[in-house]
């Protein structure tokens, strides 16, 4: 077992995964999100999509045994384990534009989009190749009339995902900056590769 | 009233569409879908985004109101009129591999996916370049514990949408290729621009 690495509060890492490998996302303190990106190592236009992996996984609530899908229509990425069983694949990450949008009274942080941009542009990858990242520990309940929301993550402190790679990946990999999605705190997040 | 195109079944069209313009999809036999992508006529790399609408707009059944957003968190287009109010926007275009997966015992079809990129090139979009199409008519019911079905479309003959373009755009319109969707038969889709 490798020593975990953490990510501090509102900052995110680039992580190169070989096939095989395991990527471990744990939340030390409970009720935090890591959004989470895959690239092809090889081809950085090989990209996580979440409609493929909606359509082939046929849920939206995706936990262990799950397969995280590219817009290639291949495996990136299957859920091995799982302690939350909840997490969220519908809703991109937070940005300039959503910290203006959604909290107008308060400071303006570049999100996990900007720092998923700065980590991971010395692989090539450009803002508009960032797309809707899996919200790992994120709860975004939908209701019946389809009308979503962002509740605090039902994460608790040690609770883990653990990602196997089906082919050689860059991941990007953050401690979310929203003030929603993680109940209003920022904390770090914990990674071990294996 | 300008007149009605007509997109033979299992194909599709590029269409320019200038900002204030109003694109006008219809179901001429009813129980059809249509999929649909929006990119920037000036620069394709700002591309409709599903995570970006669904996170702004807070739900995932968009109707008359809502407006698509891409991923540079602009307006695209806003839907002006709805006669069905049953869209989907979770699940990609279907292509070769969605048909080799759901589909292993019929005849394999390039599908929406490929008429796309087949009718977008000209542009220079490229497959990769391909999200998550804002699908018409395609009724995709959530269940309660996250499980996703492909439904046929509530639309009846006549039925439409009516999206305003809020910037000036290159649109991607199919009549849908897939076996589910469209419950079973494949069937054209008009369209008006005025």
């Amino acid at each position: 077992m490798s020593v975990a690495q953490r990510i501090p509060p509102r900052s995110a890492v680039a992580i190169e995964l070989a096939k095989g490998q395991r990527l471990t996302v744990i939340d030390p303190e409970g009720c935090q999100v890591a959004d989470l990106l895959a690239y092809g190592h090889e081809d950085i236009r090989e990209v996580l999509s979440n409609g493929r992996t909606l359509d082939y996984e046929e849920t939206i609530r995706l936990t262990t045994g799950n397969r995280l899908w590219s817009n290639r229509s291949r495996v990136m990425l299957t859920i091995e384990a799982d302690t939350v069983g909840c997490h969220d694949f519908l809703l991109t990450p937070c940005s300039i534009a959503t910290f203006v949008h959604f909290y107008p009274d308060k400071p303006v942080h570049r999100g996990c989009f900007g720092n998923l941009a700065e980590a991971l542009a010395p692989y090539g990858v450009t803002e508009d190749a960032i797309p809707v990242a899996f919200n790992v520990f994120m709860n975004v309940p939908v209701a019946p009339d389809g009308k979503i929301s962002v509740e605090p993550p039902l994460s608790k402190a040690g609770d883990s995902l653990t990602l196997r790679a089906e082919m050689n990946l860059v991941i990007g990999l953050t401690a979310c900056s929203a003030y929603a999605s993680n109940g209003g705190s920022f904390k770090p997040i914990d990674y071990k590769v294996e």
